[in-house]
């Protein structure tokens, strides 16, 4: 949909999948550090639902683009000439995203799925995306053309990422840069509906400046030093509630360990009276 | 041949070796992780006649490009000028093919061939299509370059695919990636001929259209989205297939098993009346 | 800031880093092959302040771009426009090279941030370097901007390296070929001030020339050239000081055992007088 | 130099390394294969003989492309432009090589030389040819940059194997493509001699020909055919003397065991005898 709302809904999208992975993979990672397993099978079902949901989110995204007043309703062919193109496109696109998340899912619940496939489907995705987004801007103005194709940069590191994530599984950094490209994507997404969309009404940027294009580049550059801010605060959230967390697990243990030793010295003690 | 054999000819041959692959790969895997190996002999053969196909499939390929009516019959300069250069080039692709066959071959009857080579001159003959293919397109009309080129990523893709395989071998993620690459590779031909050289001899489409350019870069992903059905199919059938087969080789033996446990205790009976 | 200091600021805190580097990882090399591991605790120590300095000699850059009278003074949007984007772009660029730098003094003070972390935000921070130059340079005579492009080049480059080197750590030929690429960047940010803005204050280059531009591109392989022989000399001298140091250590201790051998006949013989 | 033996000696310098090397690398791995490891003294001395040949072949370059009669003479800059910056570019290239071959001489002396610095400097010799080919061949007619470029996909095919096997080293499938990629650089020199300056002083070839443009991209896939093929007849070669030497030797080995065997029963008879 090319309008503002038509960016805010994937790149809230984005984001609500960016703030999960940026809790889960450093949850996962300092659980591991700590030599203390989350419950596998409390992970396995965490694992479960996420990929439920990413697989039913796209499906809202396709159902927006598709019957949103000034949308396609499911008609690709009309007349002489393809109806709404663009809301197809962008429904191609969620499509993929959704097939990742049903990959995912049936990667969970049988385990029989060679291990790999849900990062190499989840790689696909990505790289349509781009692949659409590529060819989705010629023929417009310099601004509207650099915005998007900013947005290739993540894709495609996204999606190599992603392809090399199939050969070295539960490599921490890569997960942590694929989730920071995430964030990225969904902030991306919400700047380029209030530059080519300004929700407030106000006028439009001026779409053939050299100077906003300029601006636009180092913008994107600081959306990502955002990205890298949100991921360390959650990390850093996560280490410091982990550890608390352990010591007072500790403190307990410690206590009832000292309950024990005194109750088992009152055993003795009585016991030795009894004698 | 620029008409629509030219195009459907090797669109079949890639079909044919793409529906292949996406059963034998999945039954390899499923038997590997089965624990119960296919006998290796068995297994030999079959990889065996499997590239002896793949060398003789190009000649059939070589052959039409050179010997249509329309074809150089052999004659490379005539005159002042190249003979019919389009069919040299698809002439030569196929040769690449070939050449890729007879060392797959060579690589199943001689061991001493060093492990690794069929998968680099599998992927060279892969970039090689890709290479011709880029430079094939230049002065035509828009979409017709861009029907084309959308080939080269699914080329490049498979072929870069490959030569990671040169290291990982047996890997099955890669190896179902390349069987989908090659599925819609087999695919995209039928497209191709069905868009410049419509069969059923109507009009046309219109080869300058943005439009048309736009709804075929979706088209190609639908394909791939189709090639992943194709394949996700076939892995389940074999799935299942194996695991009754399993099933009733097992119920067979549990019965065999009963029978000489019946037979034994007869035995044991009568030997006990006998005694 | 684009005048001769604004090119020989960023290219002396290249080749500083740079040379230490070049000293650092033939030490670091050399040590491990006489296995003579350097005092664990000591090489940290380095590490940490090397981490330090790599933190502060950023903010000196950012500080520079934005203080200097012809600055932005930190004002981004004014009247009806961007102030000064080419000072905040370099400002961004000494920015993530400052967090790079961050991020490996948290990697040297804690230990539970993961490994490789910090090779991927350098690597980051390089390809961010790269990206806005790319941008940076449009609508320029040609041999401004070919001149700029050469940089791209080690930009990219040394961004791969840092990338793969997040899974391959302590790489000598990785880390001796990221210290040379570093070297390049340095010195060719000086040329590209005595080209852009001969600080002797003759007559510039013509920037329109082809003649130059083919002469820039091979006067970059020679700075290559140059960084290489910088790197293999603190490479020899590196070395040739361990063994004299080693051959000196070994003979101190060989006197030393002498004397002690000496002193124990002494003993000995003392002792055996004494009876 | 621009004129057919300007093309013809790298030609011929690439192909005389390029066909040394495939007898070597079939060599190595035939024997690596029957565990009859070459001395490895006689494999270490043929490997120092290679890197210090390769370390001349091209001083001899530069000094043809300084000293012929329309040679700079070593002259960079005169008057108001600079002097022959054609040949300049060819002997920077042909430096590069040269410090490639020392650097492998240099390891072939010196043990603490990190193990594959030579493979990184190969392949920054290559890439740095592919660099200064790229800008080399501006403003000139389309078949002319044309038959040059095709020569960038083998250079910067050669240097990406090269820095693939820093890693995987003495890997020979990635060692047999290399050689192939040399042996195609050797034969599209002498290509490039052929169309641009045809030695029978016949007329050139059409320089704005599109069907010549065809053809040569054709023609590139056909030289390395032919590259593949020359390795192919070397691997087998080797493989037959090898296997055939290896039969002599057994044989003989046989033989002389027979003649033991027979004069140890005379002895034993004679001993029986004269007992």
């Amino acid at each position: 949909m090319a309008n503002f709302e038509g960016h805010a809904l994937p790149g809230s999208l984005f984001l609500i999948v960016g703030l999960w992975w940026s809790v889960k993979y450093p949850l996962k990672h300092v659980h591991h550090k700590g030599k203390r397993s989350l419950g596998a099978h409390a992970y396995q079902r965490l694992e479960t639902i996420e990929a439920a949901i990413r697989t039913v989110l796209p499906l809202i995204g396709i159902l927006a683009e598709q019957f949103v007043p000034s949308g396609p309703h499911l008609h690709l062919y009309h007349g002489d000439h393809w109806v709404k193109l663009m809301n197809w496109q962008h429904s191609t696109m969620y499509l993929f995203f959704g097939v990742s998340g049903l990959i995912d899912l049936l990667s969970c619940l049988y385990t029989h799925i060679p291990r790999g496939l849900d990062k190499l489907v989840m790689a696909i995705a990505t790289f349509v995306e781009g692949f659409l987004f590529y060819y989705h801007v010629q023929n417009r103005p310099p601004l509207d053309q650099h915005i998007h194709s900013m947005l290739l940069t993540a894709l495609f590191a996204g999606s190599t990422t992603l392809f090399v994530e199939v050969f070295l599984q539960d490599n921490v950094v890569l997960e942590l840069f694929r989730t920071s490209l995430l964030l990225l994507q969904g902030t991306w997404f919400w700047q380029i509906g209030f530059v080519l969309y300004p929700p407030s009404g106000g006028p439009g940027w001026d779409l053939q400046s050299h100077e906003n294009v300029m601006f636009i580049t180092m913008c994107f550059c600081w959306h990502y030093l955002a990205a890298m801010g949100i991921m360390a605060t959650c990390y850093m959230l996560v280490y410091c509630f982990l550890s608390r967390s352990k010591l007072q697990h500790e403190n307990i243990i410690g206590i009832q360990k000292l309950k024990l030793d005194h109750s088992y010295q009152e055993a003795l003690l009585n016991g030795s009276d009894e004698e």
